[in-house]
């Protein structure tokens, strides 16, 4: 038995005493699925420039080649979110879906673009110009069909709606024209679709953004139909806001549909999860356990990646994300439960702070590990994708196929 | 004519000449009110102490007669919020009433008190302990009642409710203690009465607060029921959030009850109105003023001054909001609606901005001073309150009544 | 005599009375001047794309044609900073000192570029790889011997070096690194020439960045050399952080070597000047006009503007701020400095407030407007460039010269 | 062999694997000593009231009692900081110093008090009234006296100084008043005295503090002389605000003069260390734990707790303070810093990062645990003390002898 086995049989032997199952325990580790998105293997960048890399991948086959990558080293990533502007250019393509068969992995939450184009300038659904809303609507709708011609759950919505100067903007106008448009996209949408329905305080709007917080999306959404919930980006925050309060709260609502993890230091920055603060990414978590918990039963929520890997290997910093999330839902389910609750009850504060806490502070990189042997994967994620090559590989091929890039300019 | 009477003839003219209705200006500024708080005219401070003033109100009826001062040099300020704990330790009074009435105020919106006994260290309605709940309850339900007596229209509830660190509590269980509480006060009312349900992002409870933002709020003040409204205190909101928009979305959803009017520049500093950022509560009165504009009538909200002056005289700090205030709504009169719609629809952003920004920047003050002589006062406000001696005068008298305070120490 | 002319009279009046000099003030309104960058009147963008514009400067002489437009309607802006990566891309360039003559404006700071191209990826000075060092120590160093050929003063240095995660660097090696890199440079500039070391809390460095505040700038400066000193950019601070307060430090310690001007609401956001908080804008220009009372003499700053016009017109956008900065500056000059002081030495905050602010809320568009008729220039900038048609006419000469730009994608 | 024995000889063999020495390291943690504060084992609360506890300390004698448990069950912490005013009323005494030596501690910082007072209303040496500067002054060379007495080497300096709102002070000549101030402060210091600049960017005031950040801390500093060090208070600062850059540039410039430990969310909440964000914690005492690498030798640094314990046990917040912050320490030790310097100077940022992150997600406990043995005290600090009944038992015969504390209210 190896070393990390036995600190995973401790862990779990942990659990046994405290009264609690070791088994669901595991298994819940391994029925999590987190999604990674096709345009998080792509060179992205910052307005000052992007930085190149070789093996960045340039066409959706590529994607899907980097994503199957990640599921194969993690176990937990069998879907790839997509975006139409980018990925089905063209409408929908049967071909993906036959590529990304082949790879092993199937197409997940369809991403709608409604904020790259000229005619955006001013917004989408929120533009004073009613082609420009007609025209953003209509976008949205054929995402919708094809998110039904991929059998895909999911249709995941964001807006770079906003002003960027105080009076430029009637805000309540706009308001009422998103509202508009969203209920009709839930219209359009079947029984088991889902409209995700995302917030962000700032960027690239910089004034007043039309869905500025998840009070924004929650209105939007209760207006859109029953099918519409909200999209917590975990780096589209104010600054010190709890942002495992506002997951409790949409989850008590049964409002919460899914999450773009990232981490951030000062504004929306897309640094990989966790990579900043791992507390407040872990009681995140922590939350979700603990609805989970008091419900008996796994909540239906989409966990998706969106992140800017400027300058980490994209594939690298997916499992790196990957893997700190299933170790961070780990140390969650570790917390005794009922312990909690008695502390809690007592109003001993000291002694509920510390079975939070130390359930954080527990290593669960072993049980992560032995999850993933159950799996019939290597334990340690990040390693064996470095001893694989396959970075060097591809780069070398796609550098080859492709050519170098163009740079872009600030100005 | 005065020099102010010919800048406020000339702002005048100016509507006029812009299409607009120079005397439905003039009349809205004299139908504005605002609400002076009795807790504003007694000693303040922080944590690390409080410094004292002579003239500093001890007695209810020193504060009343202070309000009535901010009333007669103001013109705008009929009545007064009161603190039950505080103001009627023992229930309704209605010497009180008598009191005011002498004065020439009125007793305006009932503040319950959930936060200052030791029994209420661990919350009040969100409290684990089901006593501290039923006894939370009971005081909120007897200000209903007090209110009811004092013919007050408003309950205005702000909660410390909250926890200091990850994992003291059951976030989701407060939050349902919460809504419950809410419903059995709402469900007291009379039809004329509205709850008023104010969220701060932190303080006193420094890791999670039950209502933290104006979505919670929004939420609670859903279920509570029909007559449940938000109020916006202007300090409590997250660093570079958009206040403006949130009122603008509350108005738009019937959700905005009222406002606690104050400023700050780093948490909840309590400072006077618009004494860090004027442009940014102007914007505020620019979103009101907006909907006004195009509801034809004005809007139904308790416009409120909360703010601690911890140094600044009392009396002068509130004649100083409330003037600030008055010129600030005057210059949000002053935009011309029908050239900002044109504006707007062309998406002449820089026109649009120039229209907003142009009335800010356009001196109201003798507008001000105009309207106030229309309604019989003194132009200058705090000038003519610094002539009258008053403030010396009540200090001499109050201290040699009560003598000086006792010291507080931080530790 | 125009009305404007008139409400100025009266403003230069009140000068008088209170024992001011208005000629001084007027004086002081006449020799202020703002440099415009040449990056302003190109298209800039976010990461999620640039929004073009027609009249958008491609070259070097339209963006001195563009900048010529803004010293012809506001009489103050008679340089241009430029970029030495994308102005003078083959070195120093007599062409340029010709055409920026004949547009009757000249060449302000050199900007060196160490930030853009792919070898920057971890860092400039700051770079592990003593190589990529040398390369950017190079550029730097070129920099300064075309700024002496091109008879400029100012070397304006802005890095992006930092690091995005914790743990890729050594904080305190790339410390020296930095140090070590100004040193030499200061080494090689002329005794009248000035390096202006600029801070940034984040972007594009989402970590760590190698000068992150003001205290960083300080202390790199000091190190550099006497002729080293610290740029302010008004956008670079942390939220609530007090700008001004930063302005009058660096003014006492003879270390405030030029401003960049705009502003933001969130993050590095590079809107026109004064557009979100235009009261802050005006403190900072107080504690300059208090510092140059005091001294009886003009500070020596460079006042140049860094903004992002993504969706204003750049030379609309231009004006505004120029336009604003000289308003907010002839704000400043009409507080009462005497009565202020005497105000302050009796720690009658209230009316020293009152003085302070009182002349923000004095209306100085009319002092402007006649500040500009004595330099023999319309009193409206805006309007008069406006009228004049310039942006549609070069719009559709520059569109027909060098089509439409290609688009940029985010990922 | 207990587990945590075991797990703690892991940890310390995979030190020697990596070709570290386990020795140094432990000797390292029973070498690190943290010193607790006098006033933090008394009531402290918000500006909303004091939550009272029965074993709260009221007298020095008792505070001294609690340090001296704290120290009994962590083994590392022999000294409390005093606070002249609260703590030396009346002047230096001798008996004070027997009590501490009885209890087996020693007495540390010597914390002067210029803020509480009515006549610091406007600020200490920074007060616009020359008699309030010099008593301000004066009470501050008596605390000097008193350190010398007391064999203290630190005067720690904290000042309220500031202003509320814009206009109110002469910020320049406040700092030049406060230069003066330390000035003459740090030359009457035994040569082996340390003078401590504290910083903090609001409250008590709340426009404008005169020490507001490290930079104006550091310019103090080094105006005031060679002995004058900066004090990191972990609390003190922006939002987003790098803390281990901080510290690391501190560090580099030889500035560093100690810490207060304590986290917060929003403002400068005081909440117990690392309560709320572990990873910034722990990134603080990597880069002491590099330096000290670096140059072979501890730092010379005064670890200071300054926390105020409203809800939790004073005690037990103050065990599980120290107790977190040796185990961040011993985390930051594990780092294998040879390795980290070959994944630098590759750029390979994964690496770099999964070097630093993986040592913060290693388990430290049992090595705390282990190191405490050796010490001869228990492994598990909180569980010892709470076993030992320590709480209940002088809060009963504190209540008895002192009653019931009197209860302050906020208005």
């Amino acid at each position: 038995m190896s070393e990390h086995s036995e600190q995973a049989r401790r862990l779990l032997d942990g659990i046994s005493k405290a009264g609690g199952d070791p088994d669901a325990v595991a298994k819940r580790l391994e029925t999590l699925t987190i999604e990674t998105p096709s345009w998080g293997y792509g060179d992205t960048g910052t307005r000052f420039g992007k930085f190149h890399q070789p093996s960045a991948a340039r066409t959706l086959t590529e994607k899907l080649e980097d994503a199957a990558q990640v599921h194969k080293y993690t176990g937990i990533c069998p879907t790839v979110a997509v975006h139409v502007l980018w990925d089905f250019p063209k409408g929908f393509d049967q071909g993906v879906l036959d590529t990304a068969g082949k790879l092993g992995v199937g197409i997940g939450a369809i991403n709608p673009n409604v904020f790259q184009e000229q005619c955006y300038k001013y917004g989408s659904l929120c533009n004073e110009d009613a082609a420009v809303r007609e025209r953003a609507l209509k976008h949205i709708l054929d995402c919708v069909e094809i998110a039904k011609q991929a059998k895909s759950r999911y249709i995941s919505l964001w807006f770079g709606d906003g002003s960027n100067y105080p009076g430029q903007s009637n805000i309540s106008q706009r308001k009422r024209w998103m509202t508009e448009g969203l209920r009709t996209t839930h219209d359009k949408m079947t029984d088991d679709q889902v409209l995700l329905v995302e917030y962000k305080p700032f960027e690239p709007a910089f004034y007043h953004t039309d869905i500025a917080d998840w009070g924004m999306a929650y209105i939007y959404a209760e207006a859109a139909g029953e099918r519409a919930k909200v999209l917590v980006d975990t780096g589209h925050h104010y600054q010190a806001q709890n942002v495992e309060q506002i997951v409790a709260w949409l989850i008590d609502e049964e409002m919460l549909g899914g999450f773009h993890f990232n981490d951030r230091r000062y504004a929306d920055d897309d640094l990989t999860m966790a990579s900043i603060d791992p507390y407040q990414a872990y009681r995140i978590f922590f939350e979700i356990v603990t609805a989970e918990h008091e419900r008996g039963e796994a909540l239906d929520i989409a966990y998706m990646v969106d992140q800017s890997h400027n300058l980490k290997g994209k594939i690298e910093a997916m499992i790196q994300t990957v893997s700190i999330a299933h170790e961070l839902f780990a140390k969650a389910l570790l917390v005794d439960q009922k312990a909690l609750a008695d502390a809690r009850a007592k109003q001993d504060l000291v002694k509920a702070e510390e079975l939070v806490r130390g359930a954080f502070f527990t290593d669960t990189r072993p049980l992560i590990g032995y999850v993933r042997e159950q799996m019939g994967i290597e334990a340690d994620a990040l390693a064996s994708f470095r001893a694989s090559g396959y970075e060097a590989r591809v780069g070398k091929e796609r550098e080859g196929k492709h050519g170098a890039p163009a740079d872009a300019s600030y100005a």
